[in-house]
């Protein structure tokens, strides 16, 4: 049995169910969990000692929130992040996150940062970790991420991209000329439509999903490694198996 | 320098702060990573498959939600855990933590467990996790657990305790003839001072103190490997060094 490739309709509704009344997890939790195993991905990649400085790119929503606290947890990896958020979400939650990542000494661009603002963050950075739009991501692109994706991709920087590469719609995958091409994939949960034809490294994270619900959907995934945290998938002939 | 060992008072201040305005994490955050450091130092020293029965003993307060943590991630991990909880905290928290586990077809004994079941529930299980009583308890032990605990030792079965092993006093260590001897320990955020003799497998977890806090209580916390959510005290002469 492989592994299920979510629909952003069904990807919504196990999300809604984790934290509802069944699930009974906080978003508080669930964003935790994802957050450490995207910066556990980036940093099984990309050794602090050769990629110091992370620039991670948060978008406005929930996959902001998961970058903010990969941001953290790289920043007590030995990392140095910086933040750039240019739409910052006005949920409680992310203004918590932010003050986490304040405490931990990790910088944040302006939120008026224009395009040549983050040019020069680029200029400084090792990596990237695209936290910019998720499995709710409905094209197009608008401003200030229009911009800021074709920064990132001219940048040529390795890039690591949470759950769906930004710019990529949830299930027909890269069909926006902005769409990222990551190096790097971590699918949160279970994978989406969308990156069925992925070639880079990818990694699930995400390791909260009960068997009552996994089974309910047929998610079929793939055994994490002992107490790991997040799972590489395996490339076989171009295609990802389990 | 060495690590700081902390006071009672210290330890609640700086947890305090943590989820203050200042530290500006939620407990759900805070318990996330520290039942998930519970779970991986017991599964780092107690292998599934020669260990696979884990009974989870939690107490009433945030120890007791640590537990719960730990009992979801250690089923995550493939070991299969009971729950022994006397007495349910009364908390939100405490009933989603219990909700998820049991979604994870985790067993609880009955709220209303006597000795007799506790000690039934102790011949089928291969380890315990003790998360009973945490840095704010004051003796003495209170029923149930002045006869729990003397249960739990006489199993002879391994025993990992979470932060101070549950009948000891915080900063005065062993007092108490019922309080536990176990074979593991893993402090939480930083080690407290009743346990400065304890001379088994000593971990540290809670990443997540951000530098001003460590900065400002002096911790000198040793450097967690690469990403872990763990780091092993080493120890030299009996005594716990970094």
């Amino acid at each position: 049995m492989s592994v299920r490739y979510l629909t952003a309709r069904i990807a919504q509704q196990i999300d809604e169910e984790l934290m509802g009344s069944v699930g009974a997890f906080s978003i508080d939790q669930l964003m935790e969990l994802a957050g450490l195993a995207c910066a556990q991905a980036l940093a099984t990649v990309y050794d602090r000692t050769r990629y110091p400085r992370v620039l991670v790119c948060c978008g406005p929503g929930n996959q902001g929130g998961d970058g903010l606290v990969a941001a953290r947890h790289l920043g007590m990896f030995g990392y140095t992040p910086t933040i750039y958020m240019p739409k910052p979400g006005s949920k409680d939650i992310y203004k918590r996150l932010k003050t986490q990542c304040d405490n931990m000494g990790i910088k944040t661009l302006p939120p008026s940062s224009d395009a040549e603002a983050l040019t020069t963050a680029l200029s400084s950075s090792d990596v990237i970790l695209d936290a910019i739009f998720g499995f709710s991501f409905k094209g197009p692109v608008r401003p200030p991420f229009d911009e800021a994706l074709p920064s990132l991709t001219n940048s040529k920087l390795p890039i690591v991209s949470v759950d769906i590469p930004s710019g990529w719609d949830v299930e027909a995958g890269k069909i926006e000329t902005l769409g990222l091409e990551p190096d790097v994939l971590v699918s949160l949960t279970a994978p989406k439509e969308g990156v069925k034809l992925f070639k880079g490294r990818h990694f699930l994270g995400g390791r909260f999903v009960p068997k009552i619900f996994a089974d309910k959907y047929q998610l079929n995934l793939p055994e994490y490694p002992s107490f790991a945290q997040i799972v590489e998938f395996t490339t076989v002939d171009g295609s990802h198996r389990l």
